[in-house]
């Protein structure tokens, strides 16, 4: 597949940009973020128009607001055009990074692929439990050797727990419960529903919650296409379900939010958070939460990496075979099919 | 090159296939081997025909004569047949792995590659030697990142032994003395024969038979094309010969097997034993021969990784020099051109 | 790019050859050299004409003035000839190594890529001082994962000594001070002078010089396409200018000599070498400039490989932007392009 352009992606946590430059891929595109000294994100092409040397490559470095690149010096603004070039005054007038749109939210740092007039920042969805008061949350972001559609495909199918998580977040009852799945054709929103009512409680709950027992354990998903993956995820005691005046205080909730960004063709970021509405000020439940599922993210990406090698040696046409609970990441596809359709440029960019 | 397909070849010693999950790619097919409860062996696609998972990954297991794939639980029996799947009990029809004519024979596991229907038992080639009782067999298979050709010019023509193993199995009289060469092409079977009536002993027959002194040395290969090389190797003092009536009970006989299979187009499993009919309970011997032999085996290892290197970066048509030492590879070369047109699948398969 | 061919190449110091084969790839071309009994150089393919052995790779070696390879001991003399085979003792008519022109000058090993007939030794371009009594010399060779052209960019526009070695070699002055180019059209050299005349003293020349305070430094190049650059460097206190009568015993003169050796279309040889006319006798000076020009060697070799791996993956028809520094490079893409075409075989070679 080609990239979905004209589409908000996540680039980065808003911690990982400052006044160091950083540097990461965006569906094939490498961007250069840092900070102006207010404080503003910046998102530009990190290669130098004179002789492309990479802007986040020592010894390139920040000076004030601008960047000076470590090869011949040329030295560009916030808003990428060229402030200074060596040997001479006369500053060519096509000295000028590509920018790219940048907005922080929840947490994230989001760039937009496409055409700069079409960049509505109303559209970038949101994940408000991320820098909520009222949650605590641990995260990471680990890079996948694999096609951004493999880890589509993996989060919207969630039977996968039961086996290739299995003592960690999977038990029996995930694989074989059925699922409901609904799509928005408007808004491009897949919604992929398992409720359990009786359920055995995995020791990612387990630990955190300190439930003993059985549980209901809901799984809510909501995605996004193409970046961000919702699971509201619902725990409590057998028999205990939301009260009839919509709260629901006697559940535990869990926030697990994806954020699903192409780096290349091949190679895709996976950005993980998991935010909890309970054990707030408990650091040795922020510390479980964070090496549990990281541990269960690195079981995905051992697989998915494997997955891509078994997609390079195939024939050409090789086809899978999908059952009910494939339907959600079948929705997915067909409605990133059509966004990539829609996004594309007019006149198709050679890469 | 492309595959010789309709063929049998080697995948495996039987010893390495039991009650794990076991893979291995012959010709470009990923396969997977497990024993049954029985003791039966069997062979059959290493990927899920799901989500394509390869079953011989974990956490996919053995649970009695069934499969359980490591990421959504598809569970396959020993025919191939696939018996349960994730959140649903009706089995969509079609899904079943690909098997594989699988027969042990002599140590080896045989697996057919090609068309189900032409899979000849009775055109296994035989080794017998390799578990009879009235020998002792060391033996090992080494990876070659070369392609299958390499190895099969590297056998039929032992003038090598001399520069490329002096000091193992290599003495001058092996490059110096002439071969006889001949071909049924009805069977397809090449021999070889190189006949030394005086020669210096090397050390890998005289530290194992203690023969002091020059020996008579007979080579006389037997290669059944595309897998199973036999080199019927005769050692003797010199002046000793079988007698009039066949019986040769004052020689050391070694047979040395090779079998030559193709992973991919550029790799190639080498398997390789050493049976011999004579010091067959001494441990000290078994272990030189081990030892030594695989010496020998991984030297050709690092000039057919070489020659493939060179392969990569010459001028298409480039072209080699061939003498009379290379008449046995050179028919070798037209025999399985012969077979791959004659195996070649009528719709050629793209690959 | 394609090779520029019909030309003399650098392929190694005449010291890196002697009574051990010695293999080094120029212009794509794999080559054996060695020396004689009588200490001349060879230069010859690095490939045996029967099963294509690399003749550098043991267990191949140098028996007398003849080179046995380790595969099946096919023997070579000086000229290329094949004079022994195995197994026969007909030597076919064609067995023989392709050989190249090979020039020793200047403590260089020069080596003829093209058509053997116009090899002229009169087109080696000269660098004296590196065999000369009056100065002493220190050199290396460092691998290039980059293609020659980014190389000759980098020599030819050394503002970059101010940002890329900065500390080192560079200070602000060198970016700041424009340039003059001449080319001369006739012969292909390309000449870019920078005389600066108050400039801070880089360490390089601080240390080794024992000038304290602001220098005279002037920088005058000679690009002798495709493979020589030379750097005559000349420092001294400022305010010190060559005599009327031409002596120039008051200043520093170090020369600074390249040798740009394409090894593969994105490889590239980089040899380099230091040679002054000061503290002849002086170790701690030698050994200073050795390791300081090789950190700045390096800091190259770290940038040009990065940049390699930006243009593997940018877009077809990427454009560069250039400007004054920038005259002498283009100058040299110019000639080159010419010399290519000039070169080329009139039957384009497959490669």
């Amino acid at each position: 597949m080609s990239f979905v352009r004209n589409q908000w992606y996540v680039a980065a946590y808003g911690t990982e940009v400052g006044r160091e430059l950083f540097s990461r891929t965006v569906c094939g595109e490498s961007i250069l973020f840092w900070r102006t000294e207010a404080g503003e994100i910046t998102a530009m092409a990190d290669r130098c128009v004179h002789r492309r040397f990479p802007l986040s490559e020592k010894p390139s470095n920040l000076v004030g607001d601008t960047v000076v690149c470590g090869y011949h010096g040329f030295t560009y603004g916030a808003d990428g055009g060229c402030v200074a070039v060596p040997g001479q005054t006369r500053i060519p007038r096509t000295a000028r990074l590509a920018t790219f749109p940048v907005r922080e939210r929840d947490s994230f740092v989001w760039v937009w692929i496409g055409d700069k007039e079409r960049a509505d920042e109303s559209l970038i969805p949101r994940a408000p439990w991320l820098d909520s008061p009222d949650h605590t949350t641990v995260w990471g972001m680990e890079p996948l050797k694999a096609r951004f559609m493999l880890l589509v495909d993996n989060l919207l199918d969630l039977s996968h727990e039961t086996y290739l998580h299995g003592g960690y977040i999977g038990t029996p009852e995930v694989a074989h419960t059925p699922i409901t799945t609904e799509v928005d054709d408007e808004t491009g929103v897949v919604y992929v529903s398992r409720h359990m009512d009786d359920a055995e409680c995995p020791s990612f709950y387990a630990k955190s919650t300190g439930i003993e027992g059985r549980i209901v354990r809901w799984q809510d998903i909501e995605y996004f296409p193409p970046c961000l993956y919702l699971l509201h995820s619902r725990v409590a005691p057998v028999g205990v379900y939301p009260k009839d005046d919509g709260t629901d205080t006697d559940a535990f909730h869990v926030e697990v939010v994806y954020a699903i960004t192409p780096e290349t063709e091949n190679t895709t970021h996976d950005f993980w958070a998991v935010a909890r509405d309970f054990a707030l000020d408990d650091q040795g439940v922020s510390d479980f939460l964070h090496d549990n599922n990281r541990t269960v993210v690195l079981q995905d990406v051992v697989a998915l990496d494997k997955l891509e090698q078994v997609i390079a040696t195939e024939p050409d046409g090789y086809q899978e075979l999908s059952i009910n609970i494939d339907t959600g990441g079948l929705a997915a596809r067909r409605i990133l099919k059509r966004m990539a359709e829609e996004g594309a440029p007019r006149e198709q960019v050679a890469r």
